[in-house]
């Protein structure tokens, strides 16, 4: 019998493009569910800026990020680009949104099912459009980021392209990296405190998103030789840092919702000392592939057990649960079961 | 023959309360409509927070204002509140919306038609929103608030609850009256130097709503004698006001949109001096309900002339052309012209 292909849209945030420059971890996992998709044969359309690069076919109103683009007003640029998904879902078998509660606010207006993956609760403030929205399809990115009474499918873990971060079986320095956006949640002034107890070197990159805290906590210690902040990171970049590593710090003061960027170092063998909230262990195998860690004192004394790390074990847990294929199959685990449901 | 009565879904900003306590002019002009058109009979269903006060049906899933209630996240509010009157756009012949782009973004989702009162695009940024929707059917508040290759259906200028301002035959004192939003826009600084210059006296009410632009250019001149500033102002306050003025002063810097309140003070018989920008001259008939001028020199000079003002003539202008029975009227022709479109 003949199967009709069935046609998936994937709804990406367009903040920034997709697959994102630098920062962007939703339009990251969005690129890699769609080209993981179109590589396993599906028919997928990617809603998203129109300079986003995609082997899926691309429908854009959006020329470029609202974040990248501050000619943009980004209420506008979400607005157009949702509504445009979802005038087009006739044209679907299913609408993939990685676009929190704004997509639901469409998805009772169109017949076609809704799949929402909750990359984070980003306020309490927010929780009556999801309380609204319960009874939809969601999915969550790791069991710790869950929400009562929404309508999970199940927990998927995102996928990184793990070609993009190839084994480095050993560190030419032995410095501790932060990756990630420069803010009180991600822990920098930890990882700082970790790095002056440890007498290691720091190297800090990521978006700069808030300010204040960068001037206060974290500009006045960085002296360029010890700690040292480079910026926002490009995957080559990452790449070279990785390199460097002797572990990836991630001090996180808030339940971390799946953290791509652990995921990454792992995948480049790097192991990673994490703070034991939110999603941290599901991702980290604790003595495995690095160590969970409750304060700045646990992390320091981490630092001296790094040796009993097998880098290969780092790969191969990425490998195993966080590659694109293991997303996308189960992601196509999830897609049969909403259509089992809807053709009820 | 028995004709089905009409069912309108009037969908107002969640801004403020409908009707607003003290400012919101979008939220006054869907109130009026709404208790205008249940007064002449149709069946309406108004959009609006659970605490709005109307005699249509009211349907509400925002408490209150998220201008008045900082816990709700405007955002949340604005989509779940735009979705809602479109999830249930199915039990009405008609959505009269007041809700800007936003409400466009969900109009091509549903079978129902869409009518866009706008009043007033706030930023060019919001353009290519109208552009995308420009073929739906749309009002303007004033000749000279259009935008090209919008689908005007009609210009009808807003109508106000004139039995909240009773005429008021004299003036008890003679001040000089500015009320509005204080913000840079609506020139309250220009006010402040026709006051200096007449020697007259000025008071001020109205929201602070550019607080710079208060500390910086306003309440150095208020004395509490020859400048005033008195907040904020309900409607029994207004008509206080009213009762002391000799001219409502309006030296708007930039084109009005409509105006309500050059008709409110001309409806309580208080003659206006308003700048010739935007629909100032819609309004006003200068020479006889005011006086339309260019800059704060004609401004000073035509309060000499206020006394050739005959008051009734302010009063019955507004009860000619911006009454709520007028204005309901006129949308009745416009809804009229839409389901004579749709039922082609």
């Amino acid at each position: 019998m003949a199967v009709r292909k069935r046609r998936v849209a994937v709804l990406s945030p367009v903040a920034w493009r997709t697959p994102p420059q630098h920062y962007g971890a939703w339009e990251t996992v969005a690129s890699n569910i769609s080209e993981g998709l179109v590589a396993r044969g599906w028919d997928v359309t990617l809603f998203a800026t129109a300079n986003s690069l995609t082997a899926a076919h691309l429908h854009a109103v959006v020329d470029k990020g609202y974040e990248e683009d501050r000619s943009v007003d980004p209420k506008v640029a979400e607005y157009l680009h949702i509504s445009e998904a979802f005038e087009h879902a006739g044209e679907f078998d299913l609408i993939h949104s990685h676009y929190d509660f704004m997509a639901l606010a469409f998805s009772r207006l169109v017949r076609t099912p809704v799949l929402t993956t909750v990359h984070g609760f980003s306020s309490p403030q927010i929780m009556p459009a999801y309380e609204k929205y319960r009874d939809g399809y969601f999915v969550s990115v790791s069991d710790s980021d869950r929400a009562p009474r929404l309508n999970y499918l199940a927990t998927v873990y995102n996928g990184i392209d793990m070609s993009l971060y190839p084994f480095q079986p050993t560190t030419i320095g032995d410095s501790l990296v932060f990756l990630g956006r420069i803010h009180p949640d991600k822990g920098v002034h930890l990882a700082i405190e970790v790095a002056r107890k440890s007498g290691r070197s720091l190297i800090i990159a990521g978006i700069l998103q808030d300010l204040s805290y960068f001037e206060d906590q974290i500009k006045p210690h960085i002296d360029g030789f010890k700690i040292s902040y480079v910026g926002p990171v490009n995957v080559a970049e990452k790449n070279a840092l990785f390199a460097q590593a002797s572990a990836l710090l991630h001090m996180n003061t808030i339940p971390e919702r799946f953290g791509l960027v652990l995921a990454e170092a792992n995948c480049a063998g790097v192991p990673v000392i994490a703070m034991d909230l939110g999603s941290c262990r599901e991702v980290i195998e604790d003595g495995q592939t690095g160590f969970l860690v409750n304060n700045v004192e646990e992390a320091a004394a981490a630092l001296g057990r790094l040796p009993q790390i097998d880098r290969r074990a780092c790969r191969k847990r990425v490998s195993d649960r966080f590659s694109i294929s293991t997303m996308v199959q189960a992601y196509e685990r999830v897609y049969a079961t909403i259509f089992a449901l809807e053709e009820k």
